[in-house]
């Protein structure tokens, strides 16, 4: 039993979080929050996944040679500069750790540090420097929204969510903050994420668990098929809820790993449905495969398509888009057996059977995808496997945003 | 030496061509031509590459079919319907062969058959079928505009070239026509190309010349990354030249070869730069590689790039997209070696050296990057190949133009 609550990261017990404006980008506005922190009141386990673009930001090196040991007290993010690409960046993403190290009494190796925005610009690390000990004092236990609000770039809405459930008789929480918008696809980490959870586990149990819950959550999540220099998708477990310590894979292992997914998909259904100038949030449901592998591969073809993409932001019921995506997936699938139905809140309507057209109604068709959230649902008819990938429709919104992001 | 002149598919001798309105797509205006003929005096061989898309229209299942013997007297092709998923797809594509021949006293196997449009409606045959008499009457050695016409969707400007060299002391010619515009990817034929040329060349020579050049142009483009189920590029070889036989992999193949990577580099660049809502061509020179491979697939990332594609737009210098879009391509590397700079008939500017960005005048870069052709000139600075990829700008217009494209 899975029960959302409000408090985001700051929900388990022991974690405090600030948001604060400290002013990474020139003239940015003093009510949009660009710092955040968040700590833990004891020495967490941590485990984190990270892009696999070959071109990766500094905060990502460092983030990785710090959790190295496998623990961190606290996490350190800033937006409005992705401190990539830049002479002085890797100093930059150090010299970050150590001033939220100096402004709460750690050492600058219990950080992990993250960075989202503009590529290419050298970060005004001063100013974050100068942000530190304001963030530090501002630090509660309800400072989760300000941190969300920190790592926004492009975003419209805060993403936070926090569940509680039982682990060995004791209640055990979950909470994030994340970020997403654009340079979103699904290859690892896919954005920022920051997790915390006051669960008594394993470094090796939390990294499995996070590993398993990434590749079906934000790993099925594409806004435009750009992979991030910066993704990174970060847990911190800091134990207070006195759990037994979960370290195999146990019936509470398998409990914490249903959490977190719960969690993250969530997140990762707010960061498609908000991707940048989306209108409204596609969901593709591949079912009936021979299995769970080619239904996502296929699923992602289908949401990552920038024809049916756009077809979506249109209403229009073009299905020949999905099945022409599906066909250059490289996934297997027997074309002549595929059904292809459009479902919403509005209704369902079957538009495909065996992979032929068929006649429907076009208002109807219209008025099921006119609605904020439509499931393009398809059954392969060749097994009993499935798999749902995340994205958003294509609209004149993304391009002006990114036709003039920089500037 | 290469020479350009006009005449299109109708340049090479013995070959006619013919294009006409027959109203495959209801209400259509009858100042667009919808269906396109082109035929021999004699018996061509012929080769032909098509898409790799799982889901294949059934003029491509028929063609493959026809071109089985190397050999064939004619194509015909519509607009308005790609005859793609649906029932009698294959019957109709057939039946279009066969109208054809009956129309010019030929085999319904002499013919190549090509459609594009909409998927999954059931093409309006009867129109086709009366159109085709009118077609054959039609056919002329000045037809080649009028082909070019029938077989335009969203294509803003006809694509029609042609050349003519030296093979064995004999002048040889190559035309083609070619239509573009969206579901353009690179991955294989991409798009629909007819090429003709008098060339006296075995099937096999033929063959070669075609999937050496098809990789080196019509694959190195992308429009939207999405693949179309109909791509074909087929070419029609009917001796009338004189020149003495193409048979192996001589002087003779290379000369002939280089003027096909000629006629068909063209049509890619043309292809690239009327991308549905197109207002750019954009090139990516990926030069000093370590192998053509890897440079190829870096060029092909950047230029597939929604992201780059955007900031071309609004021509913004945001260089870091193409060293993220290089990133994620899964080719190797080392972005700390590597050089960005932005090229167009107004000057060029670098603005990333060895991995870091530089500062550059942003009102010069803006200069640069607002006319017609851009290039993306990357240097790896790690060996002597090179590759080039072709694309387009992401638009209002092409989000405008595919949000609601069926009705």
């Amino acid at each position: 039993m899975i029960n959302e609550i409000t408090g985001g990261v700051c929900a388990a017990q022991g974690f405090k979080a600030a948001g604060v404006h400290c002013g990474v980008k020139a003239g940015s506005s003093p009510d949009k929050n660009d710092l955040a922190l968040i700590l833990s009141d004891r020495e967490c386990t941590a485990a984190g996944v990270y892009t696999l673009n070959r071109v990766k930001a500094a905060p990502i090196y460092v983030t990785m040679d710090h959790l190295e040991n496998g623990v961190a007290w606290g996490i350190v993010a800033n937006s409005g500069n992705a401190n990539a690409c830049c002479p002085q960046s890797h100093e930059n993403a150090e010299a970050m750790c150590a001033a939220a190290a100096a402004a709460v009494g750690r050492e600058p190796e219990d950080f992990i540090v993250a960075s989202t925005g503009v590529i290419g610009q050298t970060i005004h690390i001063q100013a974050i420097q100068a942000g530190l000990p304001q963030a530090a004092a501002a630090l509660s236990t309800e400072g989760s929204s300000a941190a969300a609000n920190a790592i926004m770039t492009t975003d419209t809405v805060k993403k936070e969510i926090a569940v509680f459930f039982q682990v060995g008789g004791k209640e055990v929480k979950i909470g994030a903050i994340a970020k997403g918008s654009g340079m979103i696809h699904p290859n690892m980490g896919t954005m920022l994420a920051f997790v915390t959870t006051d669960c008594a586990i394993t470094q090796e149990m939390l990294e499995d668990a996070l590993r398993d819950v990434t590749g079906k959550t934000f790993n099925r999540v594409t806004v435009d098929g750009d992979t991030s220099t910066n993704d990174m998708c970060v847990v911190l477990a800091n134990g207070a809820a006195g759990n037994p310590l979960i370290e195999w894979k146990d019936g509470d292992f398998d409990t914490f790993r249903d959490a977190l997914h719960h969690v993250c998909r969530l997140l990762a259904r707010a960061i498609a449905g908000d991707g940048e100038g989306a209108s409204r949030l596609i969901t593709c449901r591949m079912s009936r495969a021979r299995s769970e592998e080619s239904a996502e591969r296929l699923a992602k073809a289908v949401v990552a398509s920038s024809l049916v993409k756009a077809a979506m932001f249109g209403a229009d019921a073009n299905w020949g888009r999905v099945l022409c995506a599906m066909g250059y997936s490289k996934a297997p699938f027997r074309p002549e057996h595929v059904d292809i139905s459009f479902e919403s809140s509005a209704g369902s309507i079957l538009v495909c059977r065996q992979g032929d057209g068929l006649p429907f109604n076009e208002d109807r068709a219209k008025e099921i995808l006119s609605q904020p959230e439509v499931i393009i649902a398809v059954s392969l008819n060749e097994g009993e496997e499935s798999a749902e990938c995340w994205g958003c429709d294509l609209t004149y919104d993304y391009v002006k945003i990114n036709g003039d992001y920089r500037t």
